[in-house]
């Protein structure tokens, strides 16, 4: 019952992050053009697709790994590998949506980095790339000592969850921003609620959704992988699914 | 020792929190032309102000009523009361700053709840307002089953911070959505970080160190009241202190 409960959770998952993806990318196809990699406008357009994929949907997906079932027996080794791996795809595509606002930007003599949606997001993928780093040299790499991995894991967990908030807050702010920008000249302003206001808010309050849905299960689910030596009552959800 | 950290803690959350307020009310003085409650602009600058302060600094220092050492011992009720009466505070602050930009937008015939950020703003309060009377009805009045609190508090902690983080990302996506409309004819736009834009993307970074500060002392320190017959490692903080 609770493994189907899980699957259930995760079935929902997978669909609201691949709907957030959807949206995205159907939003800037539809409306604003679609895409290309040559410094204009619609280079910009994979800005909000690779940050909502890489920053949301894959970054949530892999802080999630410890919630599987099937990685609470056994080593952890091949777990933490594909923890960080996803994560580091994640940052991959992070990189990639920073750089094509970048080159859109310098291509059209515009600022980078003066609103506090940019100061937000770039904060954010600082603090991911500290993470990444840290959370590699210390869980990942065999030298660190227990006592340290003891007590940085809370810290880690944590900030996981934390950067992946400020994630969530960045995306929302950009989504308006854009919105403001794309429909500032237009004779439908965005105050009327022209359908690509709606479709692009939708957007957002989906990958808000997909927000709530990462962190119950991260930090207020029972899914969580028994500490070893540790017998709680999480442990019959294993075995009665297997 | 550890009671010493605490209230360090408090101090750097009341000095981060005090600075949200002061800050918001110090743009929409300075640069904004200051307050007024007759439906111009300056009724809008309301909207902030009272925001920061009821849906952010209030709302933040509310939910961390169980973390004082204090309410750890003697009976919760008076802590409860407490933590309700806080939150009504900012419930009433909160729907003040609604009323606030609703009059604004009414008088300049400016729909209301078009923008994302509006979106997600309205969505945090009817989640707040829902939050606040399942609270009451659930664990301050005394009809409740004890399994059926059980069962719900860590929903209710849970929910709690889910809807403080979107407090947040609301606060966030509106100073971004205020500075567009602020600096949109001015010499200075936006874009070349004028000294008001340096201010108030200061103001949401100041917001996101708060929401970061509540979050870790309400989720991730062991300044946790303990349970009843539950002897815990933070019970020698409480005896230290006294």
């Amino acid at each position: 019952m609770a493994v189907r409960r899980f699957y259930l959770c995760c079935l929902m998952l997978g669909s609201l992050g691949s709907l957030c993806i959807l949206f995205t990318i159907y939003w800037m196809q539809y409306w604003r053009g679609g895409f290309a990699w040559d410094s204009s406008n619609l280079q910009f357009n994979w800005h909000p697709v690779l940050m909502v994929t890489g920053m949301v949907v894959l970054y949530g997906a892999a802080s999630l790994v410890y919630r599987l079932p099937q990685s609470w027996v056994g080593p952890k080794l091949p777990w933490k590998v594909l923890h960080a791996a996803l994560h580091l795809m994640a940052f991959v595509l992070t990189v990639l949506g920073l750089v094509a606002v970048f080159k859109f930007h310098n291509q059209k003599h515009i600022n980078n980095l003066y609103s506090l949606h940019s100061w937000l997001g770039i904060t954010t993928v600082f603090l991911f790339a500290c993470q990444w780093f840290l959370g590699f040299a210390i869980f990942l790499l065999p030298w660190a000592a227990l006592w340290l991995r003891n007590l940085l894991k809370p810290i880690h967990v944590f900030f996981g969850a934390f950067i992946f908030s400020l994630a969530i807050a960045s995306v929302v702010s950009g989504i308006n921003e854009k919105l403001f920008f794309s429909l500032k000249n237009s004779s439908k302003p965005y105050s009327s609620l022209p359908s690509e206001a709606v479709f692009a808010n939708s957007t957002g309050m989906l990958v808000v959704a997909f927000g709530l849905l990462v962190l119950y299960i991260l930090l207020a689910s029972s899914w969580k992988r028994p500490e070893p030596g540790v017998l709680t009552d999480r442990q019959p959800l294993l075995r009665d699914g297997e």
